[in-house]
């Protein structure tokens, strides 16, 4: 198995409700291959996928049943502790929920947490260690 | 904010058991980075981390309680649906947790989905439309 991953699909609520998110707060751009029921974004070597979380478990053949704490984050890094709190201090003007405000962080670097409608979270980070700007 | 996405951040129940299926079942290699409260795999443009899940809510700030379903997956997009069959035969015959034999989709790709020792889901596709392999 190559390592590599192609896909992160999000299950959320209401695809229309993210896209105004993913797409006029976070300004991404969606792939001509998204349509009405699936909606992706290229992210480097890889894409962002939102799909109706119902549909995700049916599609995986699982229990639709859960709630709580989703035992997974995503991590953007921003070059620099200066970019971090720029972002931040965007994100909350335009209304996006911080889950936690950026600080230095026992690993040596400095981040934050939001999420996105659904609660998924989303670390903005800025890690001087290794750059995956 | 770039449309970049660093890392993915998987909680996990114990770091070793997850070491043993991403490396020695998968055969990942670890960044350097890796020690032995977290590991990273590079995959592509992004990395894949491995965090134990309590720290993770921990650093997140959020409720550690959760079960069920988790409203996500990660794909594994395969080049054909031979290298999809292949790969799920090698996997049944490690013992790994087959969620969904590979199918004909209602996308009109071929997939389906195993799920690592704390029940995260990955799906392993072939899509005939993009090249995410």
């Amino acid at each position: 198995m190559k390592q590599k991953l192609s896909i992160v699909t999000l299950g959320v609520e209401n695809i229309e409700k993210s896209k105004e998110f993913y797409e006029g707060v976070l300004r991404f751009s969606p792939t001509k291959d998204s349509n009405e029921n699936v909606v992706f974004y290229d992210m480097g070597t890889m894409q962002l996928g939102l799909f109706q979380w119902e549909e995700l478990a049916k599609d995986a053949g699982v229990d639709k049943a859960g709630e709580g704490f989703r035992r997974f984050a995503i991590a953007h890094n921003e070059p620099s502790k200066e970019a971090v709190d720029t972002l931040f201090a965007e994100l909350k003007e335009k209304g996006v929920k911080i889950v936690k405000e950026p600080e230095e962080v026992f690993w040596g670097g400095y981040s934050g947490y939001f999420s996105d409608p659904d609660g998924h979270l989303w670390e903005v980070a800025f890690n001087p260690f290794t750059d995956l700007t």
